[in-house]
């Protein structure tokens, strides 16, 4: 029996592996802007997303190794919309996990144009993963909406239009449920559908996903009031600056901190009594979140 | 029987459909990202590889009304493109068809993500088309091929790296070959694979895409020496002014349009041969890019 680190780990590896080949196969040395893809895309991070991929696939009695195809197309997604998040006419990030930020380290339009390839390759992933046709279908199609105008870029899109503006709760659990819940749920139903999972474990896993995201948003904007830079790996106090309204800001830090372990806690609950034992992973995984300090 | 001016209306009618029924599913009007998307796509234009996809897909006995989405795919992934190579950090383009460009019309940030989203949905229209399963994930895997960073992002690399850099016609052709070659042939295999043509089909076609491609390229920058600025809709000179060597600067004006008219003959000839009278329209088609003045 495993604990859980040694299973993150072996789920780690095989993403990195999976991650390795599509870099081999769709983006080439020869090309700069694919150098630029793969800077951001090999900086590496917790790969929460594609984890998530895996564990959920192999929770189902899937084969887990296949989805790892998936997992690194959710990756590779995620990674395209940071590169573009970070651009001057974006958020103007010029630090990404303590490391320039792609348009810093190449230039605009290489980090442009690196944002594009890898988004189109992450489709390319997907049609030649070793799936079943209607799971490599029906994946492409998830991670369209989770990525797409009713998912991620909508959040992107409210997020960049209420900066600055007063928001109140409703309309920020809104855009945290677009902006980050859309693709984790993307990733959570590609394992779904690697594993050929029924409707009540679409349905299950839908909560699942969208409350992690928004316990990980949660989070996130304490750790931004709370945290110090070397530990975070970024600039603190940015949402304070830019006059953001936030969960830390509507609860305090310590009260947004306990919304936030409420939420897991009734999440996990439910998961639990869907799945017995076999949600343990996705329950530790989840409980890394509320405690996590970066 | 049709004229081939009534066929081309037919095929653009479908067309028009399609692109309409993707913006009403996948492009909902409270975004301003979609808005701006939606503002690009529909902004008219000859449609040419939307075209081809149906053209391929009726000359091989196929369903070509289903074609349509894959060819509204194809069109998403064109515009995309458009709205990114007009952006600041890439040509920095104010014009497009005579309208503003899209970062004019709206602002940076709001192109970019009406990009992002284009190139996303594109994928989502073809997972949800109503042809077999194996047909749209050969579609997806031919778009993002096509697209992707072996195609046309590669073309767009290549051209912004050899900006104002003197070039060869072996470089030209290889630019030209991706940037504009690449889409072309995706959107000419797409026809095949939605009709299940043959490997010969796909081999016959390939080399008239690219053809076709090529001749439509030095064309272009013919164009863009001897048209007016109300002709084409868009400032002419543009490549002199930049010293950009093209097949225009190499053959001079009317040699490159005698090449680009034996690209075309050898090109059809070919097509007749394995096709006879159902290649009709495809060799039109090839034929008024040629003549084309705008």
């Amino acid at each position: 029996m495993m604990t859980y680190e040694q299973q993150y780990d072996v789920y780690l590896n095989e993403i990195q592996a999976a991650l390795q080949a599509a870099c081999d196969t769709y983006l080439p040395e020869e090309s700069r802007v694919c150098q630029a893809a793969r800077y951001s895309l090999l900086a590496g991070g917790k790969r929460i997303r594609a984890v998530l991929t895996m564990a959920c696939c192999d929770m189902l009695g899937g084969d887990w190794r296949a989805a790892a195809h998936f997992a690194a197309a959710v990756e590779m997604l995620h990674c395209f919309s940071l590169i573009h998040d970070d651009l001057p006419c974006m958020d103007n990030d010029d630090f990404r996990r303590g490391k320039p930020s792609c348009h810093k380290a190449f230039d605009e339009a290489t980090a442009l144009l690196a944002g594009d390839v890898l988004l189109t390759e992450a489709f390319e992933v997907i049609a030649n993963a070793p799936l079943p046709e209607h799971a490599r279908i029906e994946a492409a199609r998830l991670l369209a909406v989770g990525g797409g105008s009713r998912g991620m870029i909508w959040g992107q899109e409210l997020d960049v239009t209420f900066e600055g503006k007063p928001l109140n709760e409703e309309l920020l659990r809104k855009i945290h449920r677009n902006k980050t819940g859309a693709l984790i749920n993307a990733a959570v139903q590609m394992g779904v559908c690697a594993a050929d999972g029924t409707a009540e474990d679409a349905a299950a896993l839908e909560r699942y996903a969208f409350d992690l995201g928004l316990v990980f948003q949660i989070v996130d904007d304490v750790l931004d009031v709370i945290s110090t830079p070397e530990e975070l790996g970024k600039p603190i106090g940015s949402d304070q600056e830019n006059g953001k309204v936030t969960f830390a800001t509507i609860y305090g830090p310590q009260g947004a901190l306990e919304l936030a372990q409420q939420i897991n806690d009734e999440s996990c609950r439910a998961l639990e009594q869907a799945y017995g034992a076999r949600a343990q992973f996705l329950i530790r995984l989840a409980g890394q979140l509320v405690t996590r300090r970066k």
